[in-house]
C-alpha cells in the first residue's frame, strides 16, 4: 500500500488545489458557486497577507485530498480558534484514513497555536462525514444559524445612509 | 436626542469591550463561557499580529453597542469575506438603530476590502435579530451545521497516531 503524507502546500500545488475546490463543489451540488481562480487561490495562500493555509495529503505521488483553513477568534474564550473551511478526499482515496490524518494534523496545529477550539460546517444531508465527526468528540452548534449577506443585498447596504 | 456615533476601537476602549462581551453572554444565556480577560483582548485586537478589530457604537458620550469582526476565506469565491462575530446592544439604547448603523458600517468595510460576503451567526430563539437581519436581505444557511472540536477532545485528536 502506499505511503500516506500530510503535507502544507507549497505554490506548485496552486493548480491541483484548484481542481480539488472544483471536485468538492460537485460533492456538494454547488458546482455554480465555485468560481474561484488559480490566480486568486494563489494571492489568497501565498501573498503579502495570506488569507488562508493549506495541507495536501498525497498518496504515493498522488494527491488524495486536502484541507484549507484559517483562524478565526472567539471573544468568550479570548483566544484565537482554527477554522476548517474545506476538507475533501477524492473517491478514489475513501476509506483510507486520509480524512482523519487531515483532522488530526490540524488538531495538532490548532493545540500549537494554543487555539481554544476548531470547527467547520458540514451539509445536513453529508450523513458519513456527520457520524465521523461525531466519532472524533465533534458536537453540533444545533442551536445556532449562519446567516450570509451577499451580492446587491450586500451593496445596498454598504450605500444606506 | 444624542448623537450616534461609530468608530473603531483604541486600546482605551478595551474595558468597556470587556463588559459588553459579559452583558452579551447574559443576554445570550452563555455567561459561564465567557472567560476572555482584559490582556487577551489587548493583544487580540491591538497586538503584534491582530485577531479581529472592533467598532464601538457611542450616543453621545456613552457606550450604547459593539461589533466584532475578524475575515474568513471562501475557496468557492477566492476571495476574504468579513465575518462577524459579535453584534451587540444595550437594552436602553435598542430600537435607537445603533444595531443597523453597525451592519451598515461592516458592510461599508466589507465592500470597500473586496470582500464577497459578509456572514454571522444568530441563536435560533432570538427572533428579533432575525426578523432584523432577514430585512435587511440576509439569507440562512438553514442546510448547513457547524461543528465544534474543544476541549479534551481536541487535545485526544492532537495526540493521536
Amino acid at each position: 500500500m502506499s505511503t500516506l503524507r500530510i503535507d502544507p502546500a507549497t505554490p506548485a500545488d496552486v493548480p491541483v488545489i484548484r481542481d480539488l475546490i472544483r471536485e468538492l463543489a460537485e460533492f456538494e451540488r454547488l458546482t455554480h458557486e465555485a468560481k474561484a481562480t488559480e490566480e486568486q487561490l494563489r494571492d489568497a495562500l501565498f501573498g503579502p497577507q495570506p488569507a488562508a493555509e493549506v495541507l495536501i495529503a498525497r498518496m504515493g505521488d498522488e494527491v488524495a485530498g486536502f484541507a484549507l483553513y484559517f483562524h478565526n477568534f472567539s471573544t468568550f474564550v479570548g483566544r484565537r480558534g482554527l477554522y476548517l473551511e474545506d476538507l475533501f478526499v477524492r473517491p478514489r482515496f475513501r476509506g483510507l484514513g486520509c480524512g482523519a490524518a487531515l483532522l488530526k494534523r490540524l488538531a495538532r496545529i490548532a493545540v500549537e497555536r494554543n487555539c481554544g477550539r476548531m470547527e467547520w460546517s458540514v451539509l445536513d444531508w453529508n450523513q458519513r462525514a456527520i457520524d465521523f465527526y461525531r466519532s472524533l468528540g465533534a458536537v453540533p452548534m444545533n442551536e445556532w444559524t449562519t446567516y450570509r449577506l451577499t451580492g446587491e443585498a450586500l451593496q445596498k447596504l454598504a450605500r444606506a445612509e
